[in-house]
Order: C-alpha cells, then structure tokens, then sequence
C-alpha cells in the first residue's frame, strides 16, 4: 500500500472508527456467537495475491464486528474499564503511523524525553513526590514481574551476575493478601520464588490486607529460617476494590528491609482526585508502583505506567550493552531498553501526551467523579432495595452485589447469581462480570466506561431488578 | 474529544501521516538533537484545561519531529528494518479505534480468534509443519525469555508450584553462542539462571555455533554434575545474520532432552522464500521459535510471532484462574491470558491481518527479494573495490564491512572506521551502525526499510565512498 491509498483508506478508516464510536450503544455489548465462528469462516491459508482494501473492511463488518464485547461501550460495566480516549486514540495513530523506535535515546530521542515528561506530568498529578522516576509497561502483569525480579535481585545481591536464584541458599519470600490480582501470583511463579514461597496474607471484613497477619508471617518465615523478600499490597483490588493499608504495611517493609510493591492498576488512576489520596496514604514508603493508565484514566491499552524510587538498580538489573546498542552520548540519557523487558518499544508517550493536553487535568478530574458519584448512587439503589445485598464497601467504581431472596443461600445461590448474570450478558443489554468472594458467587458491576452516564446506570439498575425475575 | 471531533482531526491526522510517509527522503534519516533538548522545551507539568488539538499538533511539528529518526526512511540502513507497511498501520488504527482486549475468548471472541488463523497463516508462510501453535508477543525479548522460563519448568517438573528455581539442586545451564542477541542473556538472567550458568559457545569463521564445542560444553557440564537445560540457537545473528546450524543442534538437544530454542527474530522472515529455507534445516527440532513480524516483514511494531509444539505446556506455566477471569466455554476456548506475560491484550491480530491480506504472500515475496539483491549488488561493489572489507558472508540483507586503507589497522582502525560512521550518520544523508566483530569496530549495513531502492543503496555506495574521505 502506497501512501496515496492509504491516504484514501484512512479517511475511510477515520469515519468508520468515528461512526463506531457514536453509535455504539445500538450494539449489544457482549459478543453473541459461539466458540469456533471465525476460525471456520475464514480461508485457511494466506492470499497469494494481494487484495482489495474494500474487502478487507468488508469482513471486518460481516465476520469479525459481531464478535467482539465492546468495551467503548455505554452498558459496558465488567472486568476494569479499559478506556481509549479518541484523543489519545489519536496519539497511538500517530505513533503507529511514524513507526520510530525507542531501543535507546539515540534511535529517537523525541521518544525517549516525551515518556519522561509526559510520565512525570502523571506522577505529579497523582501526588508522588519527585523521589519516583517512571516509565511505560505495557500491562501491570509486566509491571509486576519486573517489580519482583527487582526485589528479587536487591535481595540476592544481585545474584543475577553469579549463579543466580539458584544459588539461593535461604528461600526468598513473598507476601500479598489473598485478595491481589492473578498477576502477582503468576508475576511471583515467572520469577522462580515458586508458589510455596507465596504466603497470603489474610484479609479484614472490607478485604484489605491486616497488617499484623503480615508481620506475623514474616517473624514466623524468619523464625523458620526462610528470608523475607518482598511485599506486595494493592490499592483497588479486583473482585472489591479493597485499599491495602500502606502506612503500617510500609513500616514493616521498612523494618525488615523488605521491598514494597504496590498494585495500584486500577485505583491508581483516582489517585488525581484529592477526595481519593487517603488511599494512598503511606505510598512514599513502597519501592515500586504499578498504575495502569491505560485502565479507567483512559489511555488506549496498552500504557502501563511503573514508578521506582531507584531507577539505578532497575537498570543494573535490566541493562544489556552490546556494541550494536551503544551510542556516544549513553552516559547523559535515559535508555529506555534498560527500564523493562523488551528490547524495541513503540512511541506510546504519544497516547498519554495527547490525552493529558486534550482533556486536561480538570477533565479529566470531572469524568472520574461523575463515575464515582454513578457508583454511590447505585449503592444507595441496592441498599434501599430489599432482597438485594452489598458485599463491600463502595469505595471507587466497582459494586459488588447480589439478588439474595430469602430462602436462598449455598449452592442455590450460587445457582441464581451465575444465572441471571448470564442472561443479563446474554441480553446484550450490559456486560457484568460474575467473581467469587468468600466462596460464593457475587456480580461485580464496575462504572466507568467513557460514554457511561446517569442515565445508563439507572437504566441498568431497571434491568438487573427485571433480569433476576428470570 | 467526542466523536466528531475525532473525525475532524482524524482527517487532518491521516493527510499529516501520508504526507510524512510521500516526503520522508526529505528528513534527515537521524535525529541531530542534543540530549535534553525536548526535555527543556515542554512545559513542567500537565495542563489544567483540555488545549485545543491543534495546538498540539503544532508541538508535534515543531518540537517532535526534529527529535526523531527515521525508520521508514529509505536511507535508514542501521539496526534491522522495522517496516511498518501502511496496510498494517491501518490494521492497527482500526484495533486502537476499537479498544477491545482479549484477556479470555469471552472478553472479545474475534481477537482470539483472528490472532489464531493470521498467526496459522504466517505459520505456513515460513514452511513450518502443522505441529506448532502460534501466539503474537510484543518483542522477541519477551518471547525469549517465556521460551527460557518453558525451559526451565520444563527441566524442573514444575518446580513453580513447588519451591521453584530456588528449590533446584543441581544448577540448570543455558548454551547460546557467543553471537547470540543481546535479549538472550537478558531472559536468562531475568529468569533467574545467573550469568554463571549460561554457556557461550565458540562459533566458525561465519560466525555461526560450532555444534562440537556445544557438545562439549554439554558433557563438560555433565560431569562437572550440573543439568543442560536449554540451547538457544540463532537464524540469522544481530551482528553478522549468521545462522546456526539448526539440523546438528536438534540433534543434540534431543539427545541430552533439552529445550531448543529458536532466535529467527530477523531471518524469519526471510523462511517465506523458498530459496532461503536451508537457514531452518532442522527447524522442527526445535521445541520454540520467535519470529518478529515487526522486523523486515513489516507489520507495524509490536508484532512478534512464538511458536511452541506443546502449547499444553505453555498454558500450564503462563496460566492462572481466578473466577472474574473463568467463562462457561474456557474448555472450548483459546485464552490468550495463558498464553503469555501480560494478561490485558490488545488486538495485535489486525495489523498482521490487514498486511498479508493486503500485500499478499507474492507481494511480500518480492519485497525481501529486492532487498536481497540489493544486498547482493553493494556486497559486489564492496568486493570490487580496493581498501574495503566484507567481514562476513552476506546471506540475508544485511552486510559488515569496513573500510581498511592500508596500514592502518588495532585502534587507529578503529579510530577512523568510527569517524566516518559518525560522520555519515550525523549528515543526516544515511543511518548506519557501528558495531564491534573480534574486537575490532566494524559498520552494520542493513538493507531493507520499505523505500529504499537499487537507487538508495547505489547513492549510500557513493556517500560510504566519499565519506571515508574525511
Ligand atoms: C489490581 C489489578 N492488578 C493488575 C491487573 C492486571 O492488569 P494488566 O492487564 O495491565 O496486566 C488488574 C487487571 O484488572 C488489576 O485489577
Ligand atoms: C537476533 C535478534 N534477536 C532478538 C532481537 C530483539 O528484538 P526485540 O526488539 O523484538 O526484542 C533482535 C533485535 O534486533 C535480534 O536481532
């Protein structure tokens, strides 16, 4: 493809995209087909010869648009909000469209210095002092894994550069509560601690991590002549929403020399309202943070934001120097090659950089408070509604509910919840997602998609109260 | 930014990107910024107010595009090509426009879907049997280091559900070459191996694997009473594009039952050329294979293709459960969660969709062929003339020479080979790297980004000719 083809294809992309956004709410929101719809609709092999574009976007429309669950969408309320603000839309756009890469300053330095800024803009809104420097992740999973092999390797002496964790003679230890994310797990497995050196850690009535069962299992682990390695809380679970406590959390880290690792994926984005900081309260203390900008803030996935207080030991454990990488001027700049994983990055500053210009912080402010006072207004709904019940506090966006008419409980419970959830997802009308807590079914109803107002909400208050009718 | 300001800019957005892909000769292909200089013109902190697009278009030409290399230039001949075709760039404007994520099937059936038949497609392009199951990374740093983590689970039977690599007892070794990318380490560092576990074995004169001193290293380690546990071989090496003998090192690997993996980020490509498949005799040994579509094939970066004969495996390493992820057809279903780091995904499938389809295998074909000859054509010119060298065979697209006037040679060679590399890439008229071979600096010359031509390479043959002048 030409540039003047694709010049006229993408005006024609542009509409599509535009159309797509606007009149999406007439879609259902969950994908209606079944296991298999695509694969045996497409040809098994590549075309030889190239193809029209028309019929190209053609089968977007016919094959691949009714299978997909649209998260842009108003009725749109599972999992976490991933939200992609058509301005930083764009800024992907552009990005994509330059195809520059940033493996060091040198193969383009505009790449590298808009990350630091545009990175620090978002950490001063978020109120972290200037003792963090960050960069761009792609997911929190990535985020996470880094953060481990960091505190893996502060805790070994860096025994990467020896005989590495195999040579471990005392098993290196990790703390989180029962209620972290599957990241930290799978982050704690990919980096070798292995799943007998996870302790988690046992949980309050609003599903935060009790400081003292912490302290608890790190003097037992110490006591059993195991080595306590690193803490990781979370500011905004994923089935509750629950805000670790970082004050008491940190003091302990600190005591033992721990690293503190905090998962604010999700609720890290609330951190640039005030009214929300108390969540965060204790945070300088944490060696590590992990904020998904690319969640509820809006930035088109993937923008995972990963914040270290000292950006010299991620680099000593992250860099590699072969000749074909070096540049004269290495000793006065950020490579970013040496800040996470992957060797080629793309130009994502762009996506967090058109956003912040585009909506401002007072923009952006505005839509998260409009979906934390959908969320508080919905909870009063179902408070004052009977047969309805709450099942954690409502302290973001996130409700967690259930339909509990007297009578039901256990299994038949259980049975009732996975089913109306079902025909609620089925309907099309909305997308929730069903999770457990404490063993039993529950649905959780996260607010928040960009298009999402009142008005949606009330409406899916109408029909969760029709749908558990059957 | 609503809907049909998006449009409005979108418009505009698109005819910036054509124009830069019509006019990019016209850039110098390096950036001539100092370090700092971008850092020093934005403002310190984030706007307030939303500013109006324009504006920040305006910061884009001014401040961003001066700061940027250009990789889609046509006299862009450093690292390795980083294509991004247009019909793949749209591809990718069409997934951020979308914002869909593929965490489970459910969470977006046809990105699943679509990434299994494009990726299945790719599959058959570069001659690889049915046996292999196919997934999209972001970078074959990343797919190596899930290749070596397989690998280590592999030889541990799991220990991650147990004590993990911390628990091991007799060390786990790794073997690459001492030409092997720079990510190989890297992973098996991060993985937790040390660097005194991973083996560097001697290559031939072409820079490729000597498999006897592998099969030394092997027994050596044996009977020093550590444990072979994975060999990572190269098609096509970052510094030469020297090619491991793939057909001796499965055998081996089989023999000892280690892991093999296969580093065909650059030459992989090149597998969809019947003429060069004699670079992968062997290749079904293997038990992983990366491929980055985002190299010279040209899908827009992130694209990179690994391949695994036990996806079983995989899934079990990379795979976690929590119930706000399950779905009632997990069974029937390809998660990608379980099949990688991260779990949030973007919809990668479409840019590699867009260009096979768009560009189609014979068009594909012809490009590599070009650069081929093109290749081929300067290896003559360089052959031909006196006080050049070619310090490695040229098998693919990508040449080592050095200009070697007589006398001159230890570090005033060095001297004079760096001085003119410099000079050429700070007139802006071309983009070469330096790199180092037996110690000795030397200067990369890859052949490949989309526009360039016989008439950019016969133009850099008169620019390397005139430069060494002084
Ligand atoms: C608390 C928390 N941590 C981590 C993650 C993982 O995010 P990602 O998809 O960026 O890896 C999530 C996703 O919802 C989350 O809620
Ligand atoms: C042989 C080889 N392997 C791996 C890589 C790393 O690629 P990525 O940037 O996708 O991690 C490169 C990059 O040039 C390479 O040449």
């Amino acid at each position: 493809m030409n540039p003047e083809e694709f010049r006229k294809q993408g005006h024609l992309l542009i509409d599509r995209i535009a159309d797509y956004r606007s009149n999406i709410a007439e879609r259902p929101v969950m994908a209606q087909v079944e296991p298999g719809y695509l694969k045996a609709a497409l040809p098994a092999t590549a075309p030889t010869q190239g193809e029209p574009f028309e019929r190209i976007l053609d089968d977007v429309d016919q094959l691949l648009m009714p299978g997909l669950s649209h998260w842009q969408h108003p009725d749109f309320f599972g999992y976490f909000p991933s939200n992609g603000t058509l301005s930083s839309v764009l800024g992907d756009f552009l990005s994509t469209g330059l195809g520059v890469l940033g493996l060091s300053w040198q193969s383009s330095p505009a790449l590298s210095e808009l990350e630091e800024t545009s990175v620090d803009w978002l950490r001063q809104m978020i109120g972290l002092s200037g003792a963090w420097s960050g960069v761009i992740q792609d997911t929190a999973s990535t985020s996470t894994l880094v953060a481990l092999i960091c505190a893996r390797e502060r805790a070994s002496d860096y025994a990467l550069v020896r005989g590495g964790l195999q040579a471990q003679s005392k098993p290196l230890m990790i703390y989180t509560s029962a209620q972290a994310h599957s990241s930290v797990d799978k982050a704690a497995l990919l980096a070798g601690f292995g799943k007998h050196n996870i302790r988690y850690i046992e949980t309050d009535e609003a599903f935060a991590m009790r400081p003292e069962a912490l302290a608890r299992a790190i003097e037992q682990d110490l006591a059993a002549g195991l080595q306590p390695c690193a803490i990781v809380a979370t500011t905004g679970t994923t089935a509750t929403t629950a805000v670790d406590p970082l004050q008491p959390i940190g003091v302990i880290a600190r005591a033992h020399g721990l690293w503190l690792h905090v998962d604010s994926a999700m609720a890290g984005s609330a951190m640039i309202l005030p009214e929300c900081r108390w969540m965060w309260d204790g945070i300088e203390q944490a060696d590590s943070i992990v904020v998904n900008a690319h969640k509820w803030l809006g930035v088109a996935f993937d923008c995972s934001l990963y914040f270290v207080r000292d950006p010299q030991h991620l680099i000593r454990v992250m860099s590699t120097n072969p000749s074909y990488l070096q540049s004269a001027v290495d000793s006065e700049v950020k490579n970013l090659r040496d800040w996470g994983i992957p060797l080629g990055r793309r130009f994502r500053a762009l996506k967090l950089w058109f956003m912040l210009r585009s909506e401002g912080v007072e923009g952006l402010q505005q839509r998260l408070r409009r979906d934390l006072e959908n969320a508080q207004w919905l909870a009063q709904q179902i408070e004052g509604a009977g047969d309805w019940a709450l099942l954690a506090p409502v302290q973001l966006q996130t409700l967690c509910i259930r339909h509990q008419p007297a009578g039901l409980e256990g299994e038949a419970l259980d049975q009732h919840t996975r089913a109306w959830a079902d025909r609620l997802n089925a309907s099309g009308l909305a997308y929730v997602t069903p999770a457990t807590l404490q063993g039993q079914w529950m649905v959780r109803i996260s607010i928040g998609a960009l298009p999402t107002e009142r008005e949606h909400v009330q409406r899916l208050w109408q029909r969760l109260q029709a749908v558990v009718l059957g």
